[in-house]
């Protein structure tokens, strides 16, 4: 474990180019301010949608531990094909956080199986991150509670699969709670939802939510194991009787 | 709970009809071998590959609370569309009962997000299913364990999420253990994964397995409420204070 | 499942003798009312602590296939005795469903093996009441979510056993979440924690938290199997090769 | 997580001075063989049911990040104040291993709330280890299955609360099937019971058990949080509204 994690953060890259505002919060992008924000023995690369590929070659994903991924307003315009090669190499053992507005990504939605919808709002209001799993290593040096004092509303119902761990719910000013950091195992791979990080509050600049992320890649980091062989058909291990 | 459930049994119906072996013990097809062993207050129809819209139109979908699923060597033909379709009535509230090889068929994939794969073997040996969950209503009136003499083996490592209830574990006579019965919540919806069932042997004539489906059609009928609404946004239910 | 369910409803029975306010919304105990309050084919009746046994004697307990339980002063007056014979009965199957203080009664504790500790304050804030599964039995017929205008408020880290199914997590007026809806399998048993219901509110006149209770109840009744044999030594099942 | 873990290793002692056959195979004890077979950082010590406070004092467990548990015959014999001051230790960070037999353990008993029963049987049949969570820390370095050649049997059913994760399921020779590596979460420590090891086999000399306890212990190892603060009444963080 005190190996060095490679890291990849994808975003989509687009709010911080057509907003203003977003732009000023994150000049480089938000990919760029949580890849300064991490802590810990980690090599971090970014990819982009623009890019050949996604930014996410064959090579690039053999090559990452922990996929990183931030999407919004063009889930649609990443190709189908690399959305197979992210899942499948999720399955085989590689790491997966989807933040926020990535609960409608294809990648995630895929996995989940479900329509991964809930209720929002975008009032700015604030969100208090309680912990409901303290003994989780993403709760790591995290207090009961932090806060965010603007960001957008996710609300319940959520419609995921029963989380393995639930880390963090979420109380908002307005009325709604929400599941906001969620542990699921899928196949060899682990995969972390964390919610906060609308692309108008300086969410990731926060130094909880840093370390959350922080702490979620040295979990979602693969364990050593011959990678899963699927749909094997193999001999009797032990004698069978005729009948 | 007492009312009557619309159960719609679903099967490829390919090997009854190709294969005199399996059309001996099954001459009508394992979908009525299964609708005549059911017991319980249920209002059953069957469907099949062959027909139109596969026997899944929109008005079949409305008009059904528990869907049954046998596919093996036709998954590719199912189409899409139909695939879509039945994945969005679960998790609306559709019960969804995958039988055996149909842990490869295009519906449970999709709502499992994992590649389902398994390891298998059919020399015919004997399958002991423990029950590992014995307060759960799919193993009501079923004793600790049964038989069945000669059963395809299926083995792990079965690549699913992990199941919010395991009911039946088996043991196989070969070397291998399996998570035979599972339970999933999906949105509204529940599904249960039941392993046996190959076409070679008279699976769906054993009165435990006829049992635990009729059980698993009670569990899996849609509890009464109001349907899901998607990606909603809403208004705030108490103040925002002005940041 | 149409069959009728014993029912008993067990309350400490302290607070309406001791404080005028709290008789004044029992007048005859908050047992009376939730007996009142329920609705399903289910036979009630009540016990409380002064009795002998605390009304809770091998005979009741042998005809009670659902116990609710209310406490909160007198925890410690419970004997160890009772408690030992109401856990040994819920791991064989009989349902219960503890309420409010009820997570810091003996028989809770003992079922959890935790501290069931939480945080708490009373100032009469707002609940809301979300629904986080909505196919699970004991939701149905409930909105998205339902209020208590007035409520003590419990707060997270609630120190519990991961639930099995959170059917409702809960937002409070001064900033706090907690899991109020936990569904646990213990043995054959199945337990429900349900927050609500500060002696000092009249929410056992609520039609949600009754609606709730109704189906928390139907979804506790035991499944009928053989009781389970504990601790049992057995014969080989298939033959073991000398080695 | 590659700072020094401090590991207690705790036996009742007992077989390995009674029974000739199980001092040749440990003659130092079981936990003396786990001890030397151990891979990691770790600082190991050890402890006995016959020491002082059985070796446990406040300041022992103080010191201690994960305690290993074995016992059989002399469960009763264990002190209740010690019982206490375990199991308050483990909801408190402390990672706990039970071994084998310390599934009738009172410290094992406690946490879990349930009668911790099974089948057994000792005829030294082959048991063979499937790995069911192969993304799970504790499974790092393991086969997709491994064997011990002669062990004692334990069967379905277990009861047991669900586990968290279950990531060995073990096949037996006579017939049986148990889940053999189980993960739970209590307050904020984590458990990992693990079935092999029986004292009359020389179970704890064997490669996959030392490694699979190995990975255990670094997946048990606290995480740095600030102690749980049980029992709170907290203010308001948020205005409430007069009513």
């Amino acid at each position: 474990m005190s190996e060095v994690i490679r890291v990849t953060i994808w975003n989509e890259y687009r709010h911080e180019q057509s907003k203003p505002h977003v732009r000023e919060l994150y000049p480089k992008g938000m990919h760029q301010a949580i890849a300064e924000g991490l802590t810990g023995n980690f090599d971090i690369r970014t990819a982009t949608l623009e890019e050949q590929e996604h930014g996410l070659s064959e090579e690039v994903l053999a090559n990452t531990d922990v996929l990183i991924w931030w999407g919004h307003t063009a889930h649609k315009e990443v190709s189908d094909e690399i959305v197979d090669r992210v899942a499948a190499r999720v399955l085989q053992g590689m790491g997966f956080i989807a933040l926020h507005s990535s609960h409608y990504s294809k990648v995630f939605k895929k996995l989940m199986g479900t329509s991964c919808s809930l209720l929002f709002r975008d009032v700015g209001e604030k969100e208090r991150l309680w912990v409901t799993a303290p003994g989780h290593p993403i709760a790591e040096g995290v207090a009961p509670f932090f806060e965010l004092e603007r960001e957008e509303m996710y609300g319940e119902f959520f419609d995921i699969p029963s989380p393995d761990e639930v880390v963090f719910t979420s109380w908002f000013e307005g009325g709604n709670v929400f599941r906001s950091g969620c542990c699921f195992n899928r196949g060899q791979g682990k995969i972390f939802y964390f919610r906060p990080g609308h692309e108008l509050y300086p969410t990731y600049r926060d130094a909880n939510v840093l370390l959350v992320i922080s702490n979620a890649v040295r979990w979602a980091a693969p364990v050593k194991r011959e990678p899963l062989r699927f749909g094997k058909s193999i001999p009797a291990l032990e004698p069978v009787r005729e009948k």
